[in-house]
């Protein structure tokens, strides 16, 4: 956000909130117990002691790179997609609405026009549903005829058949001879982009990254920062807890975000505010089409898309 | 998937199943077989001594990083790419069947949208089959006319025999004077797609990454691997076993990984889902065109793909 | 700039203007001080000597690296993105302007050509004025008919509307025959491609990176920092503040251009210049449509965007 | 390939054809000579002893990192869009052979269509002969009429011709009245798309990777292989030569291979097999058009695109 | 180039000409100096030792890495995006030229189709000029008519007036009945092009990287480099010089190269070959419109374009 304020640069040492931190408290403070521990014993278990240092732990710094850095951005692309196919939904629709105001013969107050818009705004709440799992028959009964609600309850991909109204919508139209075939196809174009949009929300809920990357990254970090204590107390004695919980905070956290964002289109704080685009999107058709926009959507002080 | 439970992440440790281990623990025992001799022997190899030490592999780190880098990014590139197209078969397929019920000025459930609907079910399962090197006639059978049956038997190319016959069944409409020129054109566009990812599976499928390069990072990682004994022995005693299998499982596990991904239309653990996809597709047109869904079709509790 | 001159690489590393030393020097100054107390106690906090080394920092750079540079790239990722997209509005509204020039049977001369021609600078005022959180009346007041600037006036979202504004003006000119659907389309194609600009910038804007990923990197690099002078002292005495204060200027205007870049369409020194461009784009379709261009839009001397 | 056979891991280690191994063993010998000879004075030139270690190498890393990862990315990136590019150009072949068949009002089985479909043989085998400049007399003399024989003798842009008389030949059909202005469109949108694969093997052709890079990235290899003896000989002794000539093999193969993949049209081991390509286009087309494939466009047993 | 003769790897380490080097020499003769000099006095200044070491050095490696790496991705993928806009320049004006000879009803030979090319032609000089800030008007006058000369002179952005005669020329052939709406909709297609690459060049050449990444990176470079000798005395002694002026070398040669790429259209050594692009432009049109090619547009024989 363009006017987002700055934060002092010394207060954002300290933040909680939006942090990861807590969800990784426990294990940090184990492994702080642990480095206490070897420090205490002086890197001995039982009579042996562990014969570590830091250079074997510098060539596990390799594989530690590749992974965190391939698991990291493999996942932030997946959150950018899913926020690009949602910020193309916002597009889409908006030209569907303009076409169907200026494109179709009828009078940009129609009952006709209106229904389509609907049409659209189901749509996004129908992905918005099946994306998070929640059950759409509540904006579906603000939005949609009776009929058509009832015989969305029963299938399986709900965006699917609103697209396949769309195309009976515009059907209908070319049958009364407002619509000639060109601006049939020029809509058309459109619902394919909205076929893209579903089928890349799918293909990201679907297909999360090999599970595979995520054991051996998840084992490779954990074995790394649990025998650490052991190749530091020799040389740095008892600041070793302070820098092994340093580096297990950072390699901790970072799987702690890129779990969170792999998936984007879950409540999870770093997740995409899907509520606040739908209601956006909600908002800017009803405006096109000159409808009152209901309260509800007007964007709080604070919201973050406009 | 969104509602997948998170693992905890102490048991995410242990994980067996779904983890390379099994593949590669041959490979470690080997190696920690041999770090063990080391210790023994001191890193003398009959009368010498093997005088390594960590900052020469430490050198050896630039070519690791690169290697292993350039391909693990290489193979989830092609994964992915191999994703997104089968994602766009789901796309386009539906799209087309969208036309065809509310563009081709035939009723919705006439037969012969049902036809052009099953040709597109036949396409995606011949694709299937041809990236798999598996026998399509049992879904050819269930699904087209026993002459189109025949034709494609002797066929090498068959998803593009199949895309002719989509071709075909659009003239033979605009020869009956239901589709005009622009709604083929539309149609015929999202034909040209359907090429498209017929093309782009043949690419990945018949140009893997160039072979020297896994010969090169092969050699890199196991030359790697079995020197390192020695040049740990010194510094860290009987700890070396430990972080010498620690390393090389690392390396291995990653090299073992991508071979899988990057053919991501085998049969194996991290593979595509072709056949699960291949149904969600069968039951998606067929849902579109008010058919009923065979209950073989619908997903399992657990079904990845939704 | 292709005539920009080359600077001599002796007075570049004098540089004031321009670069982000201003900004960053109290915490490098803060950092100078604890370096040279640090030194000047010998690494002793009270009675305790501080028990670090260079090695154990070194453990901490595979995550510097991993954090630095994913920000560093997706910072950068978004500017140029949202240049992309500006330019683009440059291109779409040429190509607007020729095709309303030439294909929509109007004199090129005509009031009608122009009225377009300042619906589509208003457009890019708008959008600008949208991502600045400006006042665009006064743009409005000298572009546009009085009823439509106060229509705009209580809208949210005022490009969309701008954009069906121009929809109703092909619809005008099909009503009254000079327009066909192919025209209409043609010139509708490229009214999608400046809904796909607006939605891209609205995208930029409302979805910054995660704010996690700024947390965490933000105390990577300064714990980091405020630590190294007793991971240095020891080795390199009195050349410890210089190293410190060395390393901490590489990190910290890092973090200080990202975040600037970050967000592309502010008012920062490295935030794109917008008004350049809108100034340049409304020079360039008058010059297209033949008008006067006002002499305040032409380029100063060293303008940059020509 | 899906069902090629994974390799013995063991196997792999002794792998000689498609490796990059021959083509440098000369220099790795050389090396391996002046590593020995290092060893044998013990790091001393005449008098002098050449006081290197193993640090002052690592201060390299960074340099070479990005070196030779950015060009072995480059490299990459050229192979993988040459592919892509002839993956194109065997999807829009087929997608204009479709079109002939099905959108022309010519039946499938007329000499004219077959005219096209040679044309766009034809086209397949110019291109592949500009790429590597070589005779293509010989492919257009049994697929093309004596008198475009004769007109693209003289010619420069062969394939740009053949484009050209695939449009006079649609545009014979449309005066004849088979073919309407949007099915030419329709059909003049894949033209468009073999001028674009045309042009981007021009430019990948054309313009390499800028020599400088070369140069660059040779000079620090082959400087940092041969003074890394002096640098390693007091620490590892005897190994010297064996660590020595594994780090430049893993250096100088890289290069080897960049090399040759970064002109992927050649005829090298690596490059892309624009032959069996060809061959596969040859043979996709006449399957579609119902012709006899001749035998020697079959893949043989072991042949690598399908 | 494909058949550019691969160069002996021993020759190509002594490489002048294409190099970078003679441009930095001054600059690694004073880097030189300083260090003999520092060997000379054994890091003392004035009474003082210098207490640094490589271990310092080392942990500015993770900022050089990336300021580098940056750098040097950003400035290639501009040097290779301009490239592509050439490239794509070459593919649309060839499309155009087939449009016009087959798709107008025009007779191949007839001077519209001559004027149209020629058209075509300048525009691809006038944005040759344009980026090189060079006089068009020689080009001009061989290829326009006077009074569009006349016209241009005035103008400031040249080619987009070119763009909007060439729309006034496709609307004058369907004002005479030569082309229906739908063959101009499909030429404005590819003016859409055209319009998409003169605006992906200005941006380009408009914008920058941000200087500031410019400065960091400079002063890190030289600040790095210049304390070196001081950091490596004490453990390599007289081999100092050689090890920095090599490692310097490194870094200034890098720099120096991506500041000449990042602006592709100048004139220095490794900028874009505009001139000879454009050549190849106006032969191919030429060729492709049966013209007799001047003989000064013909490739000489190690022409690097064909």
């Amino acid at each position: 956000m363009i006017i987002r304020q700055r934060e002092n640069w010394f207060k954002m040492l300290f933040v909680w909130k939006g942090s990861v931190l807590p969800a990784i408290l426990p294990r940090l403070g184990l492994l702080l117990l642990i480095s206490v521990g070897v420090v205490f014993v002086q890197g001995r278990l039982f009579e042996y002691k562990i014969p570590l240092n830091p250079a074997a732990f510098t060539l596990l710094g390799v594989a530690l790179a590749i992974f965190l850095g391939f698991r990291n951005n493999a996942s932030y692309e997946r959150f950018w997609e899913g926020r690009k196919l949602w910020g193309a939904l916002l597009i889409d629709t908006r030209s569907l609405t303009r076409q169907a105001l200026t494109m179709t013969g009828l009078p940009a107050d129609s009952p006709e026009v209106l229904s389509f818009v609907r049409l659209l705004i189901a749509f996004t709440y129908a992905l918005k549903h099946q994306l998070r799992r929640t059950d759409p028959s509540e904006d579906f009964q603000r939005l949609l005829s009776p009929e058509l609600v009832h015989q969305l309850a029963k299938a399986r991909f709900k965006p699917i058949l609103l697209l396949r109204e769309m195309g009976t919508w515009v059907q209908t139209g070319k049958e009364a001879g407002r619509i000639d075939s060109i601006t049939q196809a020029a809509i058309d174009h459109n619902l394919n982009q909205l076929s893209n949009i579903v089928g890349g929300c799918e293909r990201i809920a679907s297909t999360p990254i090999p599970y595979t990357y995520n054991v051996l990254l998840h084992r490779t970090v954990y074995l790394y920062c649990f025998l650490l204590p052991f190749g530091l107390v020799d040389s740095i004695g008892w600041m070793t807890p302070l820098m092994v919980v340093f580096v297990g905070y950072t390699f901790m956290a970072l799987e702690s975000i890129v779990t969170e964002i792999e998936e984007p289109f879950g409540t999870e704080p770093n997740d995409l505010a899907l509520n606040a685009i739908s209601q956006t999107i909600e908002a800017s058709l009803l405006e096109m089409a000159g409808q009152e926009v209901p309260k509800a959507l007007k964007p709080k002080k604070k919201f973050i898309l406009d």
